[in-house]
């Protein structure tokens, strides 16, 4: 059997001004990088009369089985191109740094992927790496801002900016710089994040245009003065130096599926610390270009699918016409009980007990009004038994299901899925948000526990309840509500899988993220920097004299 | 006046494929950036029976004043293409950390720069960007396999390569590392360089082809075992996936002149801690497309120029066919005595002592036996009789000089400089290497010390003096050495301007760089992480809603 790159390296790519001109792109649009990727520059505003249908794939809460989403998401739009719509992909950016830890890039796999695969998993155009740069010039520029006399009197303990890296490096979580004496900056406890996890990548992502890119970098509070007054990038003056360091990364990029179907990849935020969706230009310029636009968010419906419904809904001026919910038996039965390696055999009971995990999500997402569609992944092990137990229960839920194998058949692998979703599309939909803007913290995010997540509501910790009124004071409560939480779990806790009901979500503490233009609530202990593993995956990446890669997933 | 940005803002670029096609490159060899930048790839190797012929361009010691080498071999190279040669530019890559801190990228200047100039001071085609992930990977994996049980039994105290960001972030220079309990990395000190100090740069930019660039990684010794025993990259087995990161990097980036001379752009070592000057392969190519390459070497003839001859020469197969020396009036003022702001008007007694500093750099490179020209790059307020005074004394010398206008006109500030430069290159030259990869390490120290800078020898501080015998245990002391000293001054101490001989270089550690082939010698503190100034370039650079960029340098 191929390995995904192996399929990847195999395939026809087109060149990539053929697959623009095939998306309606115009020449003038297209900064070619390679071959096969490209930026589009598109210079009028868009115009929302001329949206196509909005297709957002999520999923059941991710198991350690894999649920598939980007491979369904690839296969569902090569499946409709194939159909004949005017399909196009508007997914998110891989992070680098899991790339070389643990095996798993985001471009789909076997004949379901975005190519080229190693590019896009790797440096792919250099907006993760502009990112990189433009955050850690930001909080340069403050220790050199303290260092140079303070004049706006930033409190080294109330800094909370962080550096990043595209890199798994757990050994720079918690760290102490400016050591070495008068000349080498002043000590004060500082930490990096992974990139994706950055505001810098929210902002971007969330961005409308370069010139909102600017307003919201200059929004950014980087920290606080002595007497616990923020502080913005503006009051800095840096916010056009900034701006400029992403004036190509703001750019979304356009590349192609191996069955040619335009895909745009850009950005890619963390979906519990972040928005965890593609860009708003991307999508907006897919919208516009497609009659219909199939996206993802990361992880599960209750982290990516509720963020992209109440955060960047509102901003893209359009709401999702279909909700696809991805899920697998296999991942299934270990929401009912099952370890990874007891999933080979058929377990009607343990699946029937895992499908309450899907249960939850559906419930949560036909909540906005809008059609929901299952997406059974196929995996080579799955029974008829088990794959109909999965269609039966989401049928009972009035919701219809459809098994695809798109790893091993690409689009022809999800004629029905596509079929199904179209025709969920042309339902009319009544979108109705979670929460007002106006209403407050503590309501939008017992909202958000009660009606996504299934709990009982949201408890602050004595930190969070301080951190709670000074962002009322500060104005800053009429913000939507970004919950940062496991991903493996309905619940805050990583090994609650299934549906519980009888939980609180605890709230450790509030970052306000002014830029990005929302407020993270932490619950639990959420690392913005992962660690390696063991072994991890750069120990069986290779490259010929000649340049082939292996050993990338 | 237009700002050196507003000119290359209003030149007219060809399209990347028309500077390419008049260079003779292939239309399969070129992958286009965007519309003004492309890498070049070649699949045959290198024939060097049609290398054309080399100009290397080096400098005086810097100063304050500035002596725009890169604006000199820009205007060089547009001049001797409108002479009617066939002629190719071979320049570094500008580091990003400093165009957002002090003024100043390194594209050349007012008539003579190469464009988009914001595009290759900013991210250009993300080569930087690669190694500073590759670099931080690599150190990441090592914090990783301490943590992980420490099977290779590494000496967290022991470990010798560090982090890297393409930011001046002088709070970077020494930090405390691994901290926050046992799931978040083991305890160390650690730090941060910028990534022009890299070893991966070094790397990048010493390799002749992926397959030697694959060799050198796995070479890099990253620390030491508790029992003092060099362990490499190979030991950790992740080679292969760090050449991966760097695939794209190793290519060489086509742009142009204002006036279209094709120019390779590509690699930017420091020529203190490495070997400062752009890639062998950018090179190469350079040499078998053209009759004339004219190439740079950072620093001063003392840094930049020796390591060309010493370290590079060898690799590349091609010593340069001339030398071009260029210094300024304004400098050699400096180096007479005056400060910076006393060079406004005619002074001649102060030239005529800092001519000696120019003297100095002529006899160093004569020795060599390649012939030397002196380029002096005009300034506004230079008088006839200072221009004539460095003519006289330079021809006193044996060697030709010709002032330059090239700032304010171009290539046709140059013609009589081009002209002298095609004379020199036609000249018999008998390369004589400064000495042979045989000599022992305080040999090759005291050649370059005595017939270089002009001093009396080198000493070994005691902490150098034991390295030197672990060098020697281990076998590596055949290799080249790389003084990493100030390029103020031709001593370690850079308040010492014009040409002493009274002094002697004092070597504080070596830096053993097995990947990229070199011993650092560390002369004074040498610091790898720059800091930012009072008032960093980022206050000033600014971007427009539509994209036009200011106040970059």
């Amino acid at each position: 059997m191929k390995s995904d790159i192996e399929i990847a390296q195999a395939a026809e790519p087109w060149p990539i001004e053929k697959v623009a001109a095939a998306a309606d792109f115009q020449p003038e649009e297209v900064l070619p990088y390679g071959r096969e990727k490209a930026k589009i520059e598109r210079k009028e505003p868009v115009d929302r009369d001329q949206f196509g249908k909005l297709v957002l794939v999520t999923s059941i809460n991710p198991t350690p089985a894999g649920e598939g989403k980007s491979t369904v998401a690839v296969g569902l739009a090569d499946a409709m191109q194939q159909a004949g719509q005017r399909t196009m992909l508007a997914l998110r950016e891989p992070s680098l740094g899991p790339v070389m830890g643990m095996k798993g890039g985001a471009t789909g796999g076997g004949y379901s992927q975005v190519i080229p695969m190693d590019d896009i998993n790797l440096h792919f155009t250099g907006d993760f790496h502009a990112l990189t740069v433009a955050q850690n010039t930001l909080v340069a520029l403050i220790d050199n801002s303290i260092y140079q006399g303070n004049p706006l009197n930033l409190d080294p303990r109330q800094i909370i900016v962080k550096r990043v890296l595209d890199v798994n490096d757990r050994d720079l979580r918690h760290i102490v710089i400016g050591l070495g004496g008068r000349t080498s900056g002043v000590p004060r406890e500082g930490s990096f994040e992974i990139t994706a996890a950055s505001e810098m990548m929210a902002i971007l992502t969330l961005s409308t245009d370069l010139a909102d890119l600017k307003r919201r970098i200059n929004r950014i509070v980087v920290g606080y003065t002595y007497d616990r007054q923020p502080v913005t990038v503006a009051e800095l003056g840096v916010g056009g130096a900034l701006a400029t360091l992403l004036k190509d990364a703001i750019l979304p990029n356009l590349v192609q599926t191996i069955s040619h179907t335009p895909a745009l990849i850009h950005g890619g935020p963390f979906a519990n610390i972040a928005q965890g969706t593609n860009s708003i230009q991307a999508t907006q310029l897919a919208l516009q270009q497609a009659d219909y636009t199939v996206t993802e968010a990361g992880f599960g419906a209750d982290l990516g699918g509720e963020k992209f419904l109440d955060v960047k809904t509102p901003l893209l001026g359009k709401h999702p016409d279909a909700i696809v919910v991805v899920a697998t038996v296999r991942a299934l039965k270990m929401h009912g009980g099952l370890a990874k390696d007891q999933l080979d055999h058929e377990d009607l009971d343990a699946l029937h007990k895992g499908l309450a995990n899907l249960g939850r999500h559906l419930h949560s997402m036909k909540r906005y009004g809008i059609p929901v569609v299952v997406a059974v992944n196929r995996f080579t092990n799955d029974t008829e038994a088990e794959l109909q137990m999965v269609v039966d229960y989401s049928n009972e839920h009035d919701v219809p299901a459809y098994p695809a194998d798109v790893w091993g058949q690409g689009g022809n692998g999800a004629r029905e899925l596509a079929a199904g979703v179209i025709a969920a599309a042309d339902q009319p939909a009544n979108f109705t948000p979670l929460y007002e803007p106006t209403d407050d913290v503590e309501t939008k995010l017992n909202r958000i526990v009660t009606q996504i997540y299934g709990g009982q509501g949201v408890e602050l910790e004595p930190k969070a309840q301080k951190q709670l009124r000074q962002l009322v004071d500060q104005g800053w409560d009429h913000l939507p509500v970004i919950v940062a939480k496991t991903q493996y779990s309905l619940t805050d806790d990583a090994k609650r899988l299934g549906a519980p009901t009888d939980f609180k979500i605890h709230i450790r503490e509030f970052v306000p993220k002014l830029g990005a233009g929302f407020i993270v609530a932490m619950a639990g202990s959420i690392l913005t920097m992962p660690g390696l593993p063991k072994h991890p995956a750069a120990e069986k990446i290779e490259i010929t004299d000649d340049g082939t890669i292996s050993g990338l997933y």
